[in-house]
């Protein structure tokens, strides 16, 4: 990417985001189903892997882009259909989430078909996981979804049991310390402080 | 901001985001107008600075929050009103744009009153001079505005002649090296390599 090109803008240096793209956190994207378009977009943000939300078969294209790239697929097959509603199965996205909150996946990025959806499911529980209250979790899930908004999706990230995942994060403390110059950052066994119980992180 | 509290979910932990929050790149941030209710949530960005785009004075509780947190106001006041529509001052956003690449004053959140319009338009000018296509900015934008999406902001973010920045940056080099591990920074007179002319810093 450039950002100085000598006062002159240059036409093929113009980055195309995928569609609904955005920054969770400093490391974690979302967008939709990313194309040879964005690519060069894609470039930039130096991913270490991709969380890809659907079903179908990645496409050779963007197979080859990922190897290029050096960039790991995590794929987790939830059905996407609307009619009838297909509830987001909780074993799955949990699965997905204990990649994605794993830095040394990072910078990674989640994308579905359309970056509302199982995405939006996803980024929720996340959030549930952040402590961040429900209704600026549906906030968020909505401006993604727009008019698409699905009230299973709703129920799905209300209900969902984040316990057990702060129960797994026994093992591996997943030390957040804040954003900004402060990182946060996962503690393994080798490298963890000598501590046997699971501490409380506040900032 | 407690993720690991023992397997038990404290109430009076649980984070309320201002409206329309989300980031927008590492160390910037957008939302509406927050209140006391999200100042538990913005103690957990660690802000440095916070750019402030609504003519009105800052509230009395806002303010002693800053002080408090040691959080500096950068003021722009621009003008919201819809009907008769007013155009967006160029020089004002120009203004604000300098001071939010300035990795100095981050992290640093960006809000007016809803987090949609003048916020808009001051990210989307920040896009432009990350050289997104136009259309990516455009749906960002209208992702936060939603059905408040307005012409005039669309037409000024187009028109906004980004050019002038790049001339400006001459003297002062953003350059910007990427997500992830690494990092964009601002090089300083007294930190800069030793060329006279600005580089094409390209990832």
């Amino acid at each position: 990417m450039c950002l100085i090109v000598d006062g002159e803008h240059q036409k093929d240096d113009v980055l195309v985001t995928p569609t609904n793209f955005s920054m969770v956190e400093d490391g974690i994207y979302r967008s939709g189903f990313p194309g040879p378009d964005n690519f060069g977009f894609l470039k930039t943000l130096n991913l270490r892997s991709i969380v890809y939300l659907c079903p179908e078969p990645y496409p050779e294209e963007n197979l080859k882009f990922l190897a290029a790239q050096n960039i790991q697929l995590f794929q987790f097959g939830i059905e996407g259909k609307a009619d009838p509603p297909v509830s987001v199965p909780g074993d799955t996205i949990m699965a997905a989430l204990k990649i994605l909150i794993d830095v040394r996946n990072h910078p990674v990025l989640i994308h579905c078909n359309r970056g509302k959806h199982r995405t939006g499911c996803l980024v929720g529980c996340l959030r549930k996981l952040q402590n961040w209250v429900l209704s600026s979790v549906f906030e968020e899930y909505q401006r993604f979804a727009g008019r698409k908004s699905r009230i299973t999706d709703l129920e799905f990230i209300e209900t969902f049991d984040i316990k057990s995942l702060r129960q797994c994060l026994y093992s591996v403390i997943y030390q957040y310390q804040g954003y900004g110059s402060k990182k946060r950052r996962l503690l393994y066994g080798e490298e963890s402080f000598s501590y046997s119980k699971p501490r409380v992180t506040s900032i």
